[in-house]
């Protein structure tokens, strides 16, 4: 099986293949991307979009030497296959196996570990500038492969700006598949709807370009106006004007399932002295027939072992809590109109489509443009709305400075969403959310919140949603626990406690309060009295609570799924040093000082001591400690 | 004096004027334009230029009701002056006077505090929808003025594709004056120069216009073919398409002086049903011959008394960090050929003139362009060049994502130098650089430095530039100290002990340093010996040094130009929690969880007790507290 496939160890393995074979491949990778698609959930119908891409590529350019940056990178699995990584491939996305994404560790084809959309282009520049500069007799080539979802990105358009300037020899294949993981949005989308529509006029245009080559060029004026004219003509009906008027050459469209028709463009691209855009069209999902009529369920399917696509979990858990923060906004739109949501192409991810149906006035994707995001659910916050932007937390981080400049400067009252914040799982690094807490609390004016359960997260939407300023609220992407107990109203800087306990408390930020309940329980059974602590609010710290907490426990242990620098065990410790108590009995449970691979959360969060077990074993090492149980005494002898 | 622009006590009294009064009034606002840049630095060129703008927009809409945001905001004088602010316009960029930028507290005519470039359409945008959802009665108008020296900035093009898809009834106003503070580069800027030699042909556009309309449009292949011709031919010879291709209604190019010129086309902006991009051209220190000949001095001059625009001071001081900086970055790219630098339009903020000068090819200017200049020094390190982004703290919070994800995450060799890091003075919050530690430090891989005087600069620069990973290195906009000492050489994660003393330890992070020596040199002669640590390392921090600090001093003060919440002082409370220590002998100095108001840089300093007086103060303060005293004699008497 795959015999062929099997065969390429390198893309110098595809230099003698006849097209005939180049094809047989294409059908190859395609059996693969499905076999994956069978066991797992992976990027699925963008990798069946970009095979004959793939091939047409390697087999133009010499990526040993020429520069490749595949935008965003969930597209990459053909890619990885013909790169020497195809035996390895049934690993992708399992701990310890190939990443989802590009990663240099893995091959020196993949130049940049990435997840985020939209830098390619500008990855590329600097690619390219560095090539001229610092191997000026090489003549490198570079390519970025960006597809339409992700062009709209504003560093794309800065990017293309720096090139078009410059006018540096690269070529942007734009990879248009007519999605952006959802359907896709706004006026660039009609402008590349336009432009397919005009390959009806390509033996005409060929024969206009032919005629209007021998209009002469001369200097005077009536000449000139006529010249205009003819470039006028030819912009209009050649198309691309708005990458042209950037200073890009505009090639296309082209067929993107045509392997011999993109290896001649990309050639041409090559070879043009200033940047190309080549458009090529590709359908996403192509060769499997239920991806290519729902490419947004295809986008990232569940595993579908049966072979048709049908799959046999039926998608995210009932109790995910993306699933309740979907419903809680479904719930406040329903009871206050003026509520609005905000996706950044993220409506599939957000299971926000409900909503956009029940109240497509209130709901804007704007494609994926989180900066543009923030600062929009500003404005709309000034004339009396109140927007919720939901976005996850590693994206959200486009819009950093939007948070600062246009909410919290403002003191708006825009609420931030942040799904998938804490460890993500399979798609590793570039998705994990664990900086949020630290670069969303130094924020004046900002209420950051995370939920110790399901129920808590309904109600911190109802509290964002009165409250007179920006708030944030962060959770993972994991199921919902519904933790037994009497919900304390959400109060503006008042944590819940679950217990107090003599020998100890756990004070929980966020989801992995049920873990630090299970650990107080274990504990509980070995005679340790822990109490546990839902803080629910990074910001304001609900100080009595917790410095009570650090005045009287031997010890106290901060539980957070976030970095530990800056991060919510740092706002205990600030506020305690402030307080002028004693700290040495606070640790701290977090992610520390490194990037965390990809793998499934419940094994990342053991690793991190992070689950029940983990959390446990801290406590009784702390309360192992002789220093601890002499503090301990003294404490109790007063 | 000033008669007619002193009874403008709002726009409405705009209403009846003729049109020369109209011109009266433009010539008035120049003349307190040209008074407060005699007396003191403030934004000036682009001031003289919007002069007729404002005008224009003033007698056009009623921005009671309509909206108006002027994109980045430091050209609002003329804004301010029409909208009741007249009386207070000489206190601008004073401590307690007017803001130089928009601020809401002053006027309702201000709808957003701004500051950094490019939000302006998107926050436009959001009014409108906002109005549109949620008074739908009141059919508001949203206009957004942007300068062309913003508009490459990436959240512009994603707002505009926002507003192509949703088709929305606003104005954008392209203020073309063909200065991005420094000269303008990139595609962009080509295209627009391209747009305005256009006007040449604005008699005849009209005429072929008006030929073309008679074209008929009929439903015949070959008619069809006529009209596309039609099409093509309008939109190249009326230009445009690239605003035309994402949606909007292109008008222009328009005189930008010419009052009732302007008026015609924002009215029939107003009226026109869709979005519509008004491309005005105007001069850049229209009226003041010396800021026309030299914009990008009069940008921000320093004050000139003469009135002739010949400054009193000279520019910048001598010793200004920025100055140090520009040095020790000359002097690596003159001994090491791998070495680049990127600003983002900050040319002249930066004093790196005589580096583009002497290094064309090793300079790239990417405009008001963040993300793309971060993601761009990726790639040109991956190359195996050694980058330097020279960018001011503030501004560089547009690269977060990229810092993150093209830098961090590859451990890429990236150097930033953020320029103007803590509290700059007169421009107020939106320009203050107090985040980036909290932001930098959590980010692995990243080392994170803060010089304490100008041979520390040299020698970070020296150090960076030799370190395999990415660096930071962060100073304020301030006169650098040359402190008198042994100049310990840079070691990664080594402190530099300027002194021991047995009272307290001082730990300076950064330029803050001089402040530090003194204040201990006061409390010296008062008897108390303290010590001063000068940090370096934000990250890695020293442990050695400073946890000893920690154990040994009865009271130990970190001292930072930046946020409190999450940052120098934090990572000190952290590093002393994980090794089991008191932390309670711990005090932070810093910027406290506020934003910070317009005000020389001295001033608000000592209110926030970071001058010597400040810090002296504070130890003299710990020192007596009687738990510390008890604290320090029980350690004493071990």
């Amino acid at each position: 099986m795959n015999t062929l496939l099997s065969s390429i160890k390198s893309p110098n393995d595809l230099k003698g293949l006849a097209h005939k074979q180049l094809e047989q491949l294409a059908a190859e990778i395609r059996e693969a991307l499905c076999r994956i698609a069978r066991t797992r959930t992976a990027h699925f119908a963008s990798n069946l979009g970009v095979v004959e891409l793939a091939l047409a590529l390697h087999t133009t350019f010499d990526f040993n030497y020429d520069r490749l940056i595949w935008d965003t990178g969930h597209q990459i699995y053909p890619h990885k296959m013909l790169t020497g990584r195809y035996p390895q491939i049934d690993t992708i996305r399992t701990r310890g196996g190939l990443m989802g994404y590009p990663n240099p560790a893995e091959s020196p084809y993949d130049l940049l570990m990435t997840g985020h959309a939209g830098s390619s282009v500008a990855t590329a520049l600097g690619l390219k500038c560095g090539d001229d500069l610092f191997r000026p007799d090489e003549d490198r080539h570079a390519v970025a492969v960006i597809g339409d979802g992700a062009f709209p990105s504003g560093i794309v358009f800065e990017a293309m700006n720096h090139v078009g300037g410059l006018k540096k020899n690269i070529t942007v294949v734009l990879n248009d598949n007519k999605m952006s993981i959802c359907p896709r949005v706004g006026g660039l989308a009609e402008y590349l709807d336009r432009l397919r529509m005009a390959t009806f006029y390509t033996g005409l245009k060929s024969e206009i370009q032919r005629i209007l080559t021998h209009v002469p060029l001369l200097g005077d004026p009536v000449e000139r106006i006529l010249a205009q004219t003819k470039d006028a003509i030819k912009a209009g009906l050649l198309g691309g004007m708005l990458f042209e008027e950037l200073g890009f050459h505009y090639l296309g469209p082209v067929d993107g399932h045509n392997i011999r028709q993109m290896q001649k463009y990309l050639l041409m691209a090559r070879t043009f002295a200033g940047p190309v855009l080549l458009h090529i069209v590709t359908e996403k999902g192509h060769g499997f027939e239920p991806a290519v009529v729902d490419p947004v369920y295809f986008h990232t399917p569940s595993q579908f072992p049966d072979g048709n696509g049908s799959s046999e979990a039926g998608g995210k858990p009932s109790n995910a809590y993306t699933r309740y923060a979907r419903d809680a906004i479904r719930e406040q739109m329903r009871k206050n109109d003026r509520v609005a949501v905000i996706t950044a192409a993220m409506c599939q991810g957000n299971m926000l489509e409900p909503i956009r149906e029940e109240f497509p006035e209130r709901f804007f994707d704007v494609g994926i443009c989180e900066s543009h995001a923030v600062a929009f659910a500003a404005g709309l916050a000034k004339t009396g709305g109140r927007p919720i932007v939901d976005i996850y937390s590693t994206f959200l981080q486009r819009s950093y400075d939007q948070i600062f400049q246009e909410v919290a400067l403002q003191d708006l009252p825009v609420t931030l969403m942040l799904d998938r914040a804490g460890l993500t799982g399979p798609d590793g690094p570039t998705h994990h959310g664990v900086f949020d807490l630290t670069y969303l609390r130094p924020f004046p004016n900002m209420v950051v919140m995370a939920p110790g359960d399901a129920a808590d997260l309904t109600a911190m939407l109802d509290f964002a949603l009165s409250h007179h300023g920006p708030t944030a609220i962060r959770y993972p992407k994991a199921p919902a626990a519904m933790i037994d107990r009497d919900l304390m109203p959400i109060e503006l800087g008042v944590a819940e406690v679950l217990g107090w306990g003599g020998d100890g408390t756990i004070i929980a930020c966020g989801a992995l309060l049920d873990n630090c309940r299970k650990a107080a329980e274990m504990l509980r059974e070995e005679g340790m009295e822990v109490g546990v602590i839902n803080a629910r609010f990074v910001k304001p710290l609900d100080k009595a609570t917790i410095l009570r907490a650090v005045e009287e426990s031997p010890l106290v242990v901060t539980v957070e799924e976030g970095a530990l620098m800056g991060g919510f065990g740092s706002a205990v410790l600030e506020a305690a040093s402030d307080a002028g108590l004693d700290t040495s009995r606070i640790h701290r449970l977090g992610i520390p000082d490194r990037f965390i691979e990809h793998g499934d959360r419940k094994s990342l969060l053991a690793d991190l001591s992070l689950d029940a077990h983990g959390i446990a074993a801290t406590c009784r090492r702390l309360a192992g400690k002789p220093e601890l149980v002499e503090s301990l005494q003294r404490r109790r002898a007063k």
